[in-house]
């Protein structure tokens, strides 16, 4: 079992985003968990932040990766880093630098998203990603 | 007003995207619209596509553009080609080779979405884009 951490900041006000997000969430019962953190605002988030271990920042200056390549990465930080793995997604003025240099960075896309839909993609992308390692034609 | 023709293959069948396809519309009322049109398979995708005097083909392989960058490009196309712009979303086994060669290609990112996903993603860099060139704050 993986759990996987995803830090944010404001609220889960979509419903539609929800639905989406819980949908993938229920793929993956058995295999992940998924627990949203909630910021109320940069400062917070930024404390929140600096209290893990290890985290990876979703920042759209960092290296992206193909879906095979996150794959790769993410078995790669489950070895390495045991079986909890937090992401952090920045707010409207990105992520504060001090996270930026403690994290690793990793880009979803050269193009901006809001951060909700930057958290869909990532559970998607996590999916993906398990789906992938899992040798399964979902990818394809 | 500009209308924007994408075409994919498959159905409409996750209500929360149509949600949130329509929150962009609704936004988007007296600048765009948006014409959806579904392919049953890649042959009908190709006949159809192959129709348009002008169209643009969302490929992983493509180009990569920033939020700014996509919002100039359509600036762009919309002087160029008129007020119709036409995208074509490849299904599962990608865009068939005679679209690839035809469009000009555009990668939303490096790595894989699902094509509803993309979708998704596409309208709302289209809203984005928008909000750009109207100097709005929104991308921020």
């Amino acid at each position: 079992m993986i759990t996987f951490k995803i830090l944010s900041v404001g609220k889960n006000k979509e419903e539609w985003l929800e639905t989406a997000i819980n949908l993938y969430k229920d793929r993956l019962k058995g295999t992940a968990t998924f627990t949203f953190i909630w910021a109320k605002n940069d400062q917070q988030l930024e404390a929140f932040a600096l209290k893990e271990k290890f985290l990876i920042a979703l920042d759209p200056q960092g290296p992206m990766l193909t879906s095979e390549g996150f794959a790769h990465f993410l078995e790669k930080q489950w070895m390495e880093q045991g079986a909890t793995l937090t992401f952090v997604i920045g707010g409207a003025e990105g992520l504060p630098s001090s996270i930026r240099e403690k994290a690793p960075l990793l880009s979803l896309s050269k193009m901006t998203f809001t951060h909700q839909m930057a958290r869909l993609i990532l559970v998607e992308q996590i999916y993906r990603a398990l789906e992938i390692l899992k040798g399964s034609g979902y990818h394809k």
